[in-house]
């Protein structure tokens, strides 16, 4: 066996990821800046551009040579890391390459249109434009899954699922999610009858302006490193860029600062977990994000197991009180920032109403992908779990119903559930940082924000793709995936 | 022969040129973010993205099957705008193929030294750290001009030259600049002894705010469309992007709005240029700009044939009056911009002096070139130029003297000359344009400055590079390249 010098196979494969990296880089540029900074007139060549970039990474990464360069490397030594890197060498090269390039091709153009059309359709509540368009892509998704499935040998959803979460599949989703189904809904009439409706607050109108300099003074409060990135502001939020230059993005409401300034601190919790990925293994695979669930996951320990949290509030108090100049105490900031009210849109809700959007969505995409629920359905189940899972009624408002979302509109399914797999997850690293460290609140409300952030990056961000997920989550918190931690803290939060 | 269908050499040709521009718009890209967005921490990153797409922009520009390719192609059935392509290819491909990879690296690697030290050893005069890089550096230039004038059969000097102005040669530029240099050090002479020095203006200060703002409004006048392209501020002002997503860039000094404004305006004329090139050819070569003299004279067309005449001047006191609420008339706006005084540093140089600091430089570069000048001797050289010139002392400031430009400190000679060729070209265009129009002063004092643009974009932006510098100047003007309009030109305006 060769060991793994410079002249190795598995040192080729490490430069041929560098070299793809280095691609990738300037995609994730050329994605932020048409998101934050092309003017109109550059879309066409700017479009043309990104295809031919893209196209060029799906040549590198299904390069002819890598698939008997991954068998050679394996025969040869290597230490842990390595074989860790290798390892999911070997796993993004099956996900390149799993289907045909026809089939990526048509898809990519037809989810192109499909989500054109949408963004007009959605407007007008127009369901009877969206079905068709709709249909043709679920096909192209079938037909994708399929292929997916027969390679791996596991079932359609469950080869969609592996796109966002390797290793998870529909049958311990559906354990996780029946469970959460079975005292959600009544936790959520229980929150709201005990609910006091004498703290809701008046929201104050602020300029953008001040609402950024109030975002960028909170992102250096969660130990945002301004050499390492930049905030920005466009019609969608997202985190991009890349670990030594993160460009994340919100956007203001002047007459409501709430939502933009809670994006600000989600999207931070996404972009300290890219900072804090390992640097000795930028540009392999191994120094990627473990999985959609654990970038979600630390996303939403900023947002919710931080950032709605009385500590975290209490800090935020003199910060907006400086920016802002209005007078909105800690427990006026809790009250807007706990609040619970069942509504139509998923991306709106609060904490304990959003993984009822989850579980509708799961059960709608299984549907959509074995077959059982046809597109032409989905208004009529939409309307029914709706009413089961919040309480509200959706029937005829299909663009605050199954229009609402872009995933499906460009064929990405599988996807959703790493939102809730990442709340749970975040409940759970609480949980472990509490045993070790005492309570969160009480940490952040005597300044000792740090020590939260360093067992982030010791247990999870440091970590990259060294671990599986299960291996992870175990390693940095006693077991795997357990969902009553989610149920506890929303119990604590919310019902005492 | 073939014609020229989808099948065609020809066309194989055109698509890879078009895959080519593809990557050309994400290093424009990479290199404006860079200037303008980036932070420090992404420096490393984005370092490596560049060079690997350097490389892999180098590796198109000479894949084996385009010399074939292009010898085919030109015994195909073309029309005339294909031909100029082709003609256009065949000169890239040479320019790209002509000097070993060894020797552009070599180059590239001592270039990149020399420049990051250089930056240092300016700030601290220190000629006696710079001079064995740039002596390093120029042997490695001497070596690239022997191989390219070897196989061009011309001049190594001329071989630089044609890096950036094809068809202009040693022999025509000596006759040019050496008329220049018969009449223009008496020229300034004269000028400064009329100059009226109790017209001396104080410059009032005014926020970058507020001059950005003035800065767009002046872009809009100047027919610049932000939907096709943006402004943004950097250490170095520029102009990039790509010709439907121009992006220009200032600097705003808070003591001097005029620098800022006039760098705002020249940009501007380098951005019209881009964008208004011809629509139907992008990507192509023959879509390109036609050389960087016509690229300056472009930029000098908007700063000293418009922007610093009288008409323009009268149509930018209410803008300046607006953004800025000063009271600065056109009177006192055309004594700030057209004063003449003799200083070290070429590009804070008037429009009357601007020239001598070229002529010194092409003597220089030549001298360096072929031998007869050494690095050695150079700040002599200088001293005794810039003293007879434009009796000026430098000696002992090397940091104001040949060590003030970067030109020299990363290898590139040749270019200089453009700049004098531009101010010429833009008078010259001028003239035709009084010719056919009436007073260019006029016309944009009668609100009618549409018409000139409508001239340029007629017979110099959309004409790319279909004709050759001498044949484009030559149907726009009536003749080749004179010199004789830009001595009118500041005869007119400096000694009337």
């Amino acid at each position: 066996m060769a060991n793994s010098n410079s002249n190795s196979h598995y040192s080729k494969l490490s430069q041929h990821f560098q070299k793809i990296s280095h691609f990738e880089h300037l995609s994730a540029l050329g994605d932020w800046d048409q998101a934050t900074m092309m003017p109109s007139g550059g879309s066409e060549a700017r479009g043309a551009a990104m295809a031919e970039l893209a196209g060029h990474i799906h040549e590198l990464k299904t390069a002819d040579f890598i698939e008997e360069t991954l068998n050679l490397a394996a025969d040869e030594v290597l230490n842990k890391e390595q074989a860790a890197n290798l390892r999911e060498m070997q796993y993004q090269y099956f996900q390149a390459n799993i289907v045909p390039a026809s089939l990526v091709q048509s898809k990519t153009q037809l989810a192109y249109q499909c989500e054109h059309a949408w963004r007009v359709q959605r407007k007008n509540n127009d369901w009877q434009g969206f079905k068709p368009n709709l249909e043709a892509l679920i096909t192209l998704v079938r037909e994708e899954a399929a292929i997916r499935a027969q390679a791996q040998n596991i079932t359609p959803y469950d080869a969609l699922l592996s796109k966002f979460e390797p290793d998870m599949t529909t049958r311990r989703l559906e354990k996780v999610f029946g469970s959460l189904k079975s005292w959600l809904p009544q936790m959520i009439t229980q929150v709201q009858a005990n609910q006091r409706n004498d703290l809701k607050v008046e929201i104050p109108s602020f300029s953008a302006k001040k609402q950024e300099a109030l975002g960028r003074d909170v992102m250096s409060f969660l130990g945002f490193d301004f050499t390492q990135g930049r905030l920005d502001t466009s019609s969608h939020p997202f985190c991009g860029g890349v670990p030594g230059d993160i460009r994340l993005t919100t956007r203001f409401d002047e007459t409501d600062f709430t939502q933009g300034l809670m994006g600000v601190i989600h999207e931070t919790g996404h972009a300290r977990y890219e900072q804090g990925l390992p640097k000795q293994w930028r540009g392999q695979p191994v120094g990627g994000h473990r999985s959609m669930a654990i970038h979600e996951s630390q996303s939403l320990f900023c947002e919710m197991q931080l950032g709605r949290g009385a500590g975290f509030l209490s800090q935020l108090e003199p910060l907006i009180s400086q920016h802002l100049g209005a007078e909105l105490d800690s427990q006026a900031l809790t009250a807007l920032y706990t609040r619970v009210e069942s509504g139509f849109i998923r991306v709106d809700a609060d904490e304990v109403t959003y993984p009822c959007h989850i579980l509708l969505r799961f059960e709608a995409e299984k549907g959509l992908v074995d077959g059982s629920l046809a597109v032409a359905d989905l208004p009529d189940f939409w309307a029914e779990n709706m009413q089961n899972l919040l309480g509200v009624d959706t029937r005829g408002n299909y663009q605050n119903g199954c229009m609402q979302d872009i995933h499906w509109a460009v064929g990405e399914l599988g996807y959703f559930p790493s939102y809730t797999l990442g709340a749970m997850y975040a409940a759970q690293f609480r949980y472990a940082i509490e045993k070790s460290l005492g309570s969160v609140d009480a940490l952040v409300a005597q300044g000792k924000i740090q020590v939260i952030f360093d067992w982030l990056e010791q247990n999870i961000w440091s970590k990259g793709c060294l671990l599986s997920t299960d291996a992870l989550v175990k390693q940095a918190t006693g077991e795997p995936l357990n969902p009553e931690y989610f149920k506890r803290h929303l119990e604590q939060r919310y019902l005492k």
